[in-house]
C-alpha cells in the first residue's frame, strides 16, 4: 500500500513538475499563459523544498518570494532588464528559472554553483550579494549608467527586505535615489522577518500599513480597476497617480515614510498571488521616476513547518520534507558543541554575575546564541537590527556610562563597522568587548562570508587587543577576563564558525593573562606559532610529525596584540625555524605581526606563514577549503616537514 | 582717527564682553536672568570670530548654534546632563562655556585643547567625535545607561547637522531609539549645508517643512501659548501632545519622516531666537521618550560674509574679520599646488577625454576639488552626501555597467565603506578606481581624522592595487592609468593633504606600469624604499646624508600591491640594510608587506620600518606630527645613519 502510494506520488510530481522542465530561461516561461503562472510557482516551490531538504541552504526566503521571481522573470526582459537581489539567499527561485535548474543540486557545493547572486555565475545575476541592504545603490548606479549610454527601455528593479531595510545604506541609497529622480524600481519584501523576526521601529511601521485593512481594500480595487484600462498608457498613468494620492490621504493613517524620500509609494499588495503581481508589475512599468511596491509575503511560504518556525527554517540544514523534522546538526552527547553556543551560554552566566553588562546583536540573535541573554534579560540584550555601526557606536555610548557591553557582530560583518570601532571605541579607549562570530573559513557560504580579514584589520588599530581562542574553554575564560574590571582596554575576541574540540568546556572561570601565550608542544629547531582554532590542527600535526620521529614545538599565541614580546624573545633565541598558522589572510595579518616584531628587535629566521592567501576563496566545506589554503592538519604538516627537510 | 576708532573699538569689546568674562562654568552661565542670554550671545559670538580669525578652524558651523549652545547650557544640568555633538567643529561655544575660554587660542594648536569634543579634555565632552552621524547611537546609548542605573532624572541631548543626518547610521540609530522608547530628545540643525550644500532628499524635504509659512505661524502661537502654561506639567503635556497632532495633521502637507520613527516631532522653530529656544527646551523636558526638535539655522550667523559663502567659511584658515577676505592658502605663482587640485583639474580632463568617467564624492566637492567636474558635468559627477558606504556600492554598480567611476573618499572616511570596498568591489574584481584624498597625517583636525590606516586595510583586499604618488605628476599619472581600458582591477590611489613638490605638474599623461617602482638615488649599503609622499622627505635625507659622505640607495615603490617583485628581488640581493618609510600604520602596512615578500622568498637583512607608531597621533602642524613620528627628513636621516653606523 505505501508502495503504490508512493509511486503514485511520484507520478504525480513528475506530471506537476511538467512547466518547470520546460522553462530553462525565462524566455521559455515567457511562453506561457498568464493562467498557467500558479502552477509554475507550486512547481517551483516544490522543486526547492525537495532540493534544500537533500542539499542544505538558504530555505524560507526564497520560498516567499516564489510568486514575486515567477512574476519578476515574466514581465521583465531579463537579462537586459537587470533584477538586483538584496543578501541574495532568497534567489534560489531565480538562479532556477535562470537555467541553473539542473545545476541546482550542487548549491553552495565546492565548485558547485553559489547559494548567492554572482556575476560570474549567470547575465542573469547583475549584481554579486550575501551582505545585506547594497540592492538600492548598486541599482541606482546602474539606472544612472543606463540614462548616460541612453539606454531609455532598460529597466532596474531592486528587491529588497524589511529587514535589509533596517541597514543604514539601504536609507543612504533611497536618499539619493530619490534626488536623483531615477527611472527605479524598489520592490520591498515584507516578512516582518530578517533570520530573526526584525527589530526597530520599520518592521512595526510597515506592519502597521499592511494592517489597515480599509486601505488595502480600496487598494485592491484601484488596482483591479487599473486591469480594465490596459492598453491607455497615459491615462493609466494619470489614473494612478490620481487615485494613489487621494487614497492616502483619505486612508492611510500613518504618514509614509517612503514618500518622504521622493518615491512614489504603491501597496502593501499580496505578494504570493502571482497573477496580480504580474498585473501590477506591468502598470508600473509605465510610472517614470523612483517607485516602491511593498509587498507582503510569508517567510517559509508553501512548507508549513517553515510558515510555523521562521527563524529556524531560514537555514535549516537536512530536513526531512514530509515531516518538517530537521535532521542535521543535532548536538550528539559527548561530541564538542558550536562555538556560538559557548558564547551564548557564557555570556549570560557572566551576565547574571555582572550587572553592568549589556549585550548586543544586529540581527543575529540565534545566530550567534544571544537570544539567551535576551529571553532572560529583555532590558540588557538587544537585537538592533541590520545596523552594525549603530550596534558599535551604541555600544561605545553606554561604555562611557560604566557599562561593560558584549558587542556580537559575525567577522564579516564586523567590516561594516570599523569606523566605528576606530572612530567611537578605539580612539576613546573605551572597554566595549567586541565577539566576532564566524572568524576565519565559514564554508559552504562563500567568499561574501568567509571572517578572512579580521585580524588583520583589528591590529592595525591602537589601543585594540586581538585575541582569538583555540577552543571552548579558552573562549570562555577570555570573556571572562575582558568583562573584569581590570580590563580598561577594547577588546576583540574571535572564534569560528561550527565545533569546538571541548566537549567539557563548563569548567571554573579563569583569567587569561593579556598578551600572554602558551607553550603546548616541546620540540626542537621549529617552533609552530598558531592563533585560535588552528591551534586544534597543528596540534594533529605535532602528533603526526612526533610519530615520524620529528619534535617540534607549538605555541598557542591566544593573542595577536599585544604579543607575548617576552615569550618571542625566547622563541626566537632558540629556533631558528618559524611556521606560523592563522584561519585569516596572511597580508597584514598574525604571522605578518611576527615578522614586525622580528624587524623590530632584529631577530632573524626562517619563517613561513601559512593562512589565507591573497585571493578571495569560494564556497565549499571547510574541509575542502582548509585544504586549499593548507591550514588544516595536512597542510601544517607538510610546511613543517618541508620547512626541516631543507 | 584711525587710531581713535581703533582703541574705541578696543573698549567697545571689552564693555560688551563683560558678561562671557564671568562665565568659567555653566553654572555661571545658569546665574545671568533669560534676558542677559542675547547679549551672552552676541559676546560668544564676537569670541569666536577673534579667535578663529587669527587662529585658523572650523567657523561658519559654531556661529550657527551660538543660541543653541547657550540654551543647552542655560537649560540643561551639564555634565550630569548628557549633550552629545554630531561632527563636533560646531562645539566651539560649547569649550568657551565649559572652562576653556581662556585655552581657547591653543585650539588645533599641538598640545592645546582639540578642534572637536573629547572625553579627556572636559567632563562636558561626553562623547569624542570628528566623524559625522554618530551622535544619535552614542547618545541612545547613554540613555540606556541611565535608565538601567535607575538615574531617572539624567538627561540626553544629541545634537546633529541635516547634513549629518543624511549617513546611514543616523538613520540606523532612528529605528533603534524609537523602538526603544528611550527618553533621548534629538536636535537636528538645520542649515541645509554640510560643508557644502546637502545633496539629497533629506535637505529639501526639511526645507519644504521650513517653508511651510502656515504651519510656522500656528506653531509659534502654541509656543508662545504654552509659555503662559508654565507650571501646569502635565496639562502642558497634554496640551503639547493634543495641538502638536491636530497642527500636524491640519496643516504639514509633508508627511513626516521622524514620526514614521516613532519620534515625536517638534519644529521647525528660529535656531537664533535664544529666549524662545530656552522655553522651548524648558516645555520638552517634561515629554518623555524620543523626541526631535527641528531647529533652523543658518551657517556663519552674525559675520556676513560666511553666510554669504558658507562653504568657503567653513574652515577658512586666517582671515580679516573686518573686511572678511581670506588670508591664508591662497596660492602663489611658483608655489606648488595642493594634491587636491591636482586631483580636479586631471579628473575634468580625463572625463573629456573618457566619456565612461563618472565622478562620485560623498560630500565633499569642494574639499577634494571635484566641484570642478560637478559644474561642468552635473549629470556625470555626484556629491551623494555624507554617505560613504552608498558612495561605493553606487560606484560598483556603474562599473558593472562599464563606466569608469572615479570615487573620491578621505582616507579617514573610507574606514565607513570597508566592508563595501570587499563585498561589492573587489569581491566582483570591479575596476571602480578610489581616490583617497588626506591619506597619511592632516595636522590640525587630529587623531580622528588622520589617514593612517588605508595601506594597511586595502592590501589585505584580494583584487585591489593599492598605489600611493609621491607628487602631482604620480598622481596625475597613475589617474591616467587607472582609467584606461587596460586596467580591469578595483585601483586605490592615496595622496596627502596640503601642497605637494612639483608647481608644474601640468605635463602630458604617461601611464605608470602598475607594480612597477622606480629608483631615484644609487648608494651602497642601505636603500630606502618609500611608498607616497615620504618620497619627497627621503630624497632630502638622501641629500643631507651624501653632504656628510653616506651614500644611499632610494626608491619609490609607488604600489603597495602588487610589490614590484623583480626590482626587490635586485634589491635584497645587493643591500643588507633596508629603511622602510611611509606616512601610515606600521602595523600591517607597507613596511610590512615588504617583510611579507623576505620571508616568502627566504631573503634576509636589517629591516627597519618608519610610520606612524601603535598609538593614535594627536593634532598639531603636520611639521610637528611628523617629526614625532619620525618621518619626516630628519628621521629618515637619523634612521638610515643608525643603522649604517650599527
Amino acid at each position: 500500500m505505501l508502495y503504490l502510494w508512493k509511486l503514485f506520488s511520484l507520478i504525480m510530481i513528475k506530471v506537476k513538475e511538467k512547466l518547470l522542465e520546460q522553462i530553462d530561461s525565462p524566455a521559455d516561461l515567457k511562453k506561457l499563459l498568464p493562467d498557467d503562472l500558479p502552477a509554475v510557482c507550486d512547481e517551483l516551490r516544490d522543486f526547492i523544498i525537495d532540493a534544500v531538504s537533500t542539499n542544505p541552504g538558504h530555505f524560507g526566503a526564497s520560498l516567499g518570494v516564489v510568486e514575486l521571481t515567477v512574476a519578476l522573470h515574466y514581465i521583465y526582459n531579463t537579462p537586459y532588464d537587470l533584477l538586483v537581489w538584496d543578501v541574495g539567499h532568497q534567489a534560489y527561485g531565480h538562479k532556477i528559472l535562470t537555467g541553473r535548474r539542473e545545476n541546482f543540486h550542487t548549491n553552495r557545493k565546492f565548485k558547485g554553483i553559489s547559494g548567492f547572486p554572482r556575476r560570474d555565475e549567470s547575465e542573469y545575476d547583475t549584481f554579486g550579494v550575501g551582505h545585506s541592504s547594497t540592492s538600492i545603490s548598486a541599482a541606482l548606479g546602474m539606472a544612472l549608467a543606463s540614462n548616460i549610454k541612453k539606454e531609455k527601455e532598460r529597466k532596474v528593479v531592486a528587491i529588497i527586505g524589511d529587514g535589509a531595510m533596517t541597514g543604514g545604506m539601504a536609507f543612504e541609497a533611497l536618499n539619493n535615489v530619490g534626488a536623483s529622480k531615477a527611472n527605479l524600481l524598489v520592490i520591498l519584501n515584507d516578512n516582518n522577518m530578517a533570520i530573526d523576526p526584525n527589530s526597530g521601529v520599520i518592521g512595526q511601521y510597515l506592519l502597521n500599513i499592511s494592517k489597515s485593512h480599509t486601505y488595502n481594500k480600496v487598494k485592491k480595487e484601484v488596482w483591479e480597476g487599473l486591469g480594465k484600462l490596459d492598453g491607455f498608457g497615459k491615462s493609466t498613468r494619470k489614473f494612478i497617480q490620481k487615485n494613489q494620492h487621494a487614497l492616502k490621504n483619505l486612508l492611510l493613517k500613518e504618514n509614509n515614510l517612503f514618500e518622504a524620500f521622493d518615491f512614489r509609494y504603491f501597496g502593501p499588495i499580496d505578494g504570493h498571488d502571482v497573477k496580480y503581481l504580474t498585473e501590477v508589475l506591468t502598470d508600473l512599468q509605465d510610472i517614470p521616476g523612483p517607485k516602491l511596491l511593498h509587498i507582503v509575503t510569508k517567510k517559509g511560504k508553501g512548507f508549513v513547518h517553515a510558515e510555523i518556525n521562521q527563524t529556524k527554517f531560514h537555514a535549516p540544514g537536512l530536513f526531512d520534507k514530509v515531516t518538517g523534522e530537521i535532521l542535521a546538526g543535532k548536538y550528539k552527547p559527548g561530541e564538542a558543541g558550536k562555538f556560538q553556543n559557548v558564547f551564548g551560554k557564557t555570556l549570560l552566566e557572566l551576565a547574571e554575575m555582572n550587572d553592568r553588562i549589556i549585550g548586543i546583536t544586529p540581527a543575529m540573535p540565534s545566530g550567534c546564541s544571544m537570544d539567551l541573554m535576551i529571553e532572560k534579560m529583555p532590558h540588557r540584550a538587544f537585537d538592533v537590527g541590520i545596523a552594525e555601526q549603530h550596534a558599535v557606536t551604541f555600544a561605545a555610548g553606554l561604555a562611557t556610562q560604566g557599562m561593560v557591553p558584549f558587542c556580537n557582530i559575525y567577522s564579516t560583518f564586523m567590516q561594516r563597522a570599523y569606523d566605528q570601532v576606530i572612530h567611537d571605541v578605539a580612539i576613546q579607549d573605551l572597554p566595549v568587548i567586541f565577539c566576532l562570530d564566524r572568524g576565519g573559513l565559514v564554508g559552504e557560504d562563500g567568499a561574501t562570508h568567509h571572517g578572512a580579514f579580521d585580524m588583520a584589520y583589528m591590529r592595525t588599530v591602537p589601543n585594540m587587543i586581538v585575541a582569538a581562542p583555540m577552543d571552548e574553554v579558552e573562549l570562555r575564560n577570555m570573556m571572562y577576563t575582558a568583562q573584569s574590571e581590570e580590563n580598561t582596554h577594547p577588546f576583540s575576541i574571535r572564534y569560528p564558525r561550527g565545533n569546538g574540540s571541548i566537549p567539557e568546556w563548563k569548567i571554573p572561570f579563569k583569567k587569561v593573562p593579556v598578551g600572554k601565550a602558551r607553550q603546548l608542544a616541546q620540540g626542537e629547531k621549529l617552533a609552530i606559532l598558531t592563533i585560535g582554532k588552528s591551534g586544534v590542527f597543528a596540534q594533529e600535526a605535532v602528533k603526526q610529525l612526533a610519530e615520524e620521529n620529528i619534535k617540534v614545538s607549538h605555541y598557542d599565541m591566544r593573542f595577536v596584540k599585544p604579543l607575548d614580546e617576552e615569550l618571542l624573545e625566547t622563541i626566537f633565541s632558540k629556533y631558528s625555524k618559524i611556521l606560523t598558522v592563522e584561519d585569516g589572510v596572511i597580508k597584514g595579518g598574525f604571522g605578518s605581526a611576527i615578522l614586525e616584531f622580528m624587524a623590530e628587535r632584529g631577530f632573524s629566521a626562517q619563517v613561513k606563514l601559512l593562512g589565507i592567501p591573497d585571493r578571495f576563496i569560494e564556497h565549499g566545506s571547510l574541509d575542502d577549503l582548509y585544504e586549499i589554503c593548507g591550514i588544516n592538519w595536512k597542510g601544517i604538516f607538510r610546511a613543517a616537514r618541508e620547512m626541516l627537510v631543507k
